[in-house]
């Protein structure tokens, strides 16, 4: 009995766009731990890197054309992790193709494109789910069951800590949208995902702390942002492009009957004392190794909703907000002043246009 | 041998204002604690209470007259522990009979008030003492030391959580200057205290949470309020009149080579596993039971510092500026919009008076 | 490009015995996250869970019987994870027929059937590793370490406990061999691999504490096993086969320089307080949760030490030591007094025949 | 008002016989804390030290004579804190003499002293309580607290792990009466009191690893002690002359509902990370920062066993069988076999004497 034959009627068909650290990740989430699916083509322009995912993951095809997978009849969804500034013509074509639609986080810079994007997905009537992966870290995940059962009362007050270990290159932060854009849309997402409500305001107080050069480049490297939901909640995301012990991702809430607060995450348990301290070894310091569960439940729900025909849990819309929300906190640090998120798709309306 | 006869020449005679629960503390300090010290005199309008720390501290004399204690030439230090609407006219009196000053913050809630106290004390010569115990905790004394010896590099962001177990009754809240003035105060110094620099600014998120009462008071119950310093570094100071689990007084502060954060204080160090959870006793509840060590400890350096003639470790500047940074987090509040302090102070110049 | 073809000439051609629990865990490791061995066949005289394991994990051959593994060619390692009962006879099977061999604890309860077996695999010259998964655990692994670079100094006292969440049937205890061949025979490895030297004698202490049915089985369910070390480090292991709130392993070691000690695992890492507690959820309740990671690396080892033609890093040699300690710690309990393990040994030797 | 006047009728008039370390820490306590007892006189050979601690605490009367202190008729209680040597002749007096007792641990080194100093009180009518102070300390005070009310269920593994900073000097070695007597009298105390029963059999495995001086003396300075309790529960004592980390004072039980265990106390809760670790300061390395509170615990409630005439909550009879529990642990060290208590009381008894 081999592996290629189908192992269920129900297993989906699934094309991978993009053989980057990220679609390698869900090919082989895909590959080894989801029986439902099986990866039928992954597309790269890196040709190379394309193959060498293929190889370790059993996938037949390998191809550089993304419209070739579009084009493949035998596919029922598509994962898009190739860059950002690809994302939401990838969605439209994908949309176009009938073809049900995870894709990389965030779905554009401007909101036109992001708008153009999910329209094409509703036009299309497929799934569409925002690559959100920390929805399904087992911390953050306990943290809102703690608020959704009441565990903790009502919410008051939040605070989401995600600073990394080391700013990325320069040449990446010219081209990612800045730091609000790249690193903070999880926190957006989180802030959103843990309290169950929407954010009306936020203001920003930012710095370059880290490295001028950042600052040179038109972005910020340490951050503290502060939320207003429309529930009442108020909250803060502390950022950092630096952290020296590490990646740091933490989040507390308070609520009307107690607290719940996440550690971060560490290799081993072991406490060492010597004649001049009690130390741990440093936590886990690679969002691959601290989010390793959650990328592969992220794949395994995106599977599972397509095939029991299920809403994805990371909506398109949600993919949205966070854009906005990054949008406005800089608009806040620009203007030095709290700035509310309608005032951005007011203006959008207004306008007769997305921003 | 009797403990009436004098330890030393240079033990300092101290007469004490206000026999209420901090009243009674700083007696048992200096009775039990400081060999270096002794009180003399105790003074309250209610006589039995000032009689009953009397008769546990060897206290000889009771009065109900702070006069009397002023004008007794045997003393040469006071305590000013009676309410806060006296405390700027006391500070007064005892500057112009020469006695050195330990003063219960804050100082008063208008800064006229504070600049006629500062003034007196000024040309007096004596020595002024503001009562910010919270220096003198050892997890805060350690983060402090973790900032001036470079062990976490230069500092970034800083976070204070103060919040108490209850709020108090409505009937104080109306009298107290608010949550700002009679219980951020702490932070507000803390906060200065531990970068070891000025806040230049700040912005206030608030919200009535905990009770409408509060609210109608015309107070605030929960409140982020964001601090940015002379030196680049922000922060955030997260406030709640209510926290069920109890009194939570933390610290986290993240520099170039590291962070340092503290938790709170526990009764125990013991830890119960059964069969539904992982569990340990609340923590320390009441803030004399938590702050303890730090009442003591401002009481022993105020005593020291008069005897050895030194500047004192938190003078009437500090106690000015704590109350200048909440009047400011009140009027970003009310504005809602980031307020710079030198509002608040070049209003005043302009005027030709404090506000 | 398909999976079926050979990734590398060095890939190791495998075989599993027993499709129970830990040979499917074993069966998924080759599969998904070894590309260096490709599983051939897997026997079980359950063939339907056989079945299930090679549609899983892709595996060609499915048969009732070991000699079938035996007997291909193409196969050059066998993985034996059928019941213990079966494990010495399988040893000298496989060794005879030439292959590698993987034998998971303990060889065998009787220590004649264990001397045959390991004779059989020196005459063969095959390698053969015994599965103490634990060793490659990673907080073990750092203890492990601690000791071997002089972290902690000279070790002077180690601690294990290993407890289980419940007991198991009585019908499996009656013929696991009892407490300390089924459970403590991991500890016993442990104690070994931590202080990288030999137990000469051990005392137990044990009792009947958890169910009446065990103790009329012949067996304890509770006992502390003193450890002395031929380097003189003294220490215990701690053993109970129920703890009310899930799985507990932890290690401590005392040595001149300092300590090293381990926590358990949780599934999460967040703190909830409330009115009553501070809280956190259980620790991982399961063998297979706790140690998912120790079981892939011991194949991982395993299947490198083959293809690169080194020394597997848990030796025949060691699957034997642990069952003589096993012995001494019942002989010490059934005689009431420290037993040194040469007195199982010698006895043997002196009577001709291994005991 | 004055301190020299009696506070109420039923203030306790109490002298001291030593004014060593101890000695001066219940001089405060008496003095400071314990507004319900007075000091009247302190005696110590070393007159110089009796005057500091009596300027220091208000003693009016300082002399060199014990007997001066038993004549003293209204004296009604003395705290014996001179050397061991003394304890067991000064009880007799004391008892004599018609005074209550707090003597020290241990009462004396052999079995006839103990038991003619009992005898002497038990005649008398006087109170007795040894000042085994560790109960009163809030982590141990936790403990036993899970243990009587149930919480942990019913007791079946006992861990106590205590370790010194460092040896004491040889000279004091040779006279303490070792280790067992000089140090784990406290553990054996602490075991008794955790589980709330007796234990009936003790097997000691010993050895000298910080010092060979010590083992020249006679003496170990690492030990682990298991002992078997009559109601079934089993336990050890992890004994250490040296923990490069400082005071290690840590107790775990597990009970059929779950278990408590107790970590050290810390100066602070500051937990600062690095580039290298996650590290916090030593734990509170001096028995008098980590017991300080336990030692006013014991004291207050001799004050009010005496005062409210209700049993002393340690009587003489526990201060005999933790001298009972270090002669048979030695006995097992130096026999190498598991030793019952009565082994011990039985010979005496058989001789017609205590031994």
């Amino acid at each position: 009995m081999s592996r290629e034959e189908p192992l269920s009627t129900r297993q989906l068909r699934v094309g991978i766009i993009g053989a980057g650290r990220i679609g390698k990740v869900h090919a082989e989430t895909l590959a080894f731990r989801l029986p439902e699916a099986r990866t039928l083509a992954i597309a790269d322009v890196n040709r190379e890197a394309a193959q060498a995912v293929a190889a370790r993951c059993g996938i037949p095809v390998v191809t550089e054309s993304s419209a070739e997978i579009f084009a493949n009849p035998e596919i029922a969804a598509v994962l898009i992790c190739s860059s950002t500034n690809t994302h939401a013509d990838l969605i439209i074509q994908a949309a176009q193709a009938g073809k049900h639609i995870f894709c990389e986080k965030p779905i554009a810079h401007s909101l036109s494109q992001i708008d153009a994007a999910l329209a094409a997905v509703e036009q299309a009537g497929v799934k569409l789910q925002i690559g959100f992966n920390r929805r399904f870290d087992a911390n953050f995940a306990r943290v809102r069951q703690a608020v959704e059962s009441g565990e903790i009362g009502t919410p008051r007050i939040m605070h989401i800590v995600s600073r990394d270990p080391a700013p990325p290159p320069i040449s990446y932060i010219r081209v990612s949208g800045g730091m609000f854009m790249d690193m903070t849309i999880h926190d957006f997402d989180m802030a959103r995902f843990l309290i169950g409500d929407e954010v009306e305001e936020v203001y920003t107080a930012g710095a370059v702390m880290v490295d001028p050069e950042i600052g040179e480049a038109g972005d910020l490297d340490t951050a503290l942002i502060v939320l207003r939901f429309r529930n009442g909640v108020i909250g803060t995301i502390d950022n950092s492009r630096q952290a020296a012990y590490g990646y740091d991702q933490r989040v507390e809430i308070l609520g009307s009957r107690g607290s719940i607060a996440t550690e971060n995450r560490y290799p081993n348990q072991a406490v060492v004392s010597t004649a001049t301290e009690v130390r741990k070894d440093l936590p886990l310091n690679f969002f691959m190794d601290r989010y390793t569960e959650s990328y592969a439940g992220e794949v395994r729900a995106f599977v599972r909703a397509v095939c029991e025909d299920r809403p994805t849990p990371v909506a398109g819309a949600d993919g949205r907000v966070a854009v906005v929300m990054g949008l406005a906190a800089r608009k806040s640090y620009d203007e030095h002043r709290p700035v509310r998120l309608d005032e951005l798709t007011d203006r959008a309306r207004s306008e007769g246009q997305a921003p």
